[in-house]
């Protein structure tokens, strides 16, 4: 974990970019990852832990919609989370998470361990996973943030 | 910590209340300490990660005055933290920190481990307290967080 957040520090660095974040499931342990690094104001621009239906929408204009149909455990939520978190922050690239961290809330289409992760560079492309990760709550939580980081580094690697 | 979130999370259901936060320096990390607890989106509403000062004025409303005058590690700061948390949430209960979590960044007025929390109920009192915490900035952050959850509860259990 330290390792990863080091690696994608030195690569926001080397291209002067700042970071924003967008959690639900993981409720702001992103975030806390990144700035756990001193230094990390320079890196780390601003985050919204949008745990609520409500915050989605009224933070990052999530549509009604997408939350109706498709749920806040979505691809279109992550998507549309990824695009919020760009045009309600200064930063240059983001990452938003969306999931069921379990162990309770889970359904037979969407279990507990399913999470979407999609991360965008401002006027860029932007990226999707859907992961289905095992284990109890806490390692739903920690496999998400590292498999955050480790998307966010190979999409800085392959756009230089 | 463990218990420090059990507590609060029973005090927070016992009066049907929700939560919400704002994070300067821990970087999101009371948000996660609380919803690492299963079921804790019925008392987590949302969490604002304010790391940059722009992102303070944007999504809290801190006044521009206060940045400049007082500063972002400032008492007025962590009280307007607190007010935004409010009024940009559905929360029933907010808690705002912002210090220095070192090791740099600090000064001789305002040292490393310098930290502010403020909390506040919706229409209701407001609390403040000014930390001064040792340790690297590791150990300042989690004394942060400690300290943010024990004001909260100190709040509820004063305030039934």
């Amino acid at each position: 974990m330290t390792d990863l957040v080091e690696i994608l520090t030195n690569e926001l660095k080397s291209r002067g970019w700042m970071m924003a974040t967008a959690e639900s499931c993981t409720g702001g342990m992103i975030a806390a990852a990144i700035t756990d690094r001193a230094g990390s104001s320079s890196v780390f621009e601003r985050g919204f832990i949008t745990y609520s239906n409500e915050s989605k929408e009224e933070l990052l204009g999530v549509p009604a919609e997408i939350l109706r149909d498709n749920g806040a455990v979505s691809r279109q939520c992550a998507a549309a989370m990824v695009q919020g978190c760009l045009d309600h922050s200064r930063a240059d690239l983001a990452v938003a998470v969306t999931g069921i961290a379990g162990p309770g809330g889970g359904t037979a289409d969407k279990p507990a361990g399913l999470v979407y992760i999609g991360w965008g560079r401002r006027g860029g492309l932007t990226g999707m996973a859907e992961h289905h990760f095992s284990g109890d709550r806490a390692a739903v939580r920690q496999q998400t943030v590292s498999a955050a980081l480790q998307h966010l580094i190979d999409f800085m690697k392959v756009h230089p």
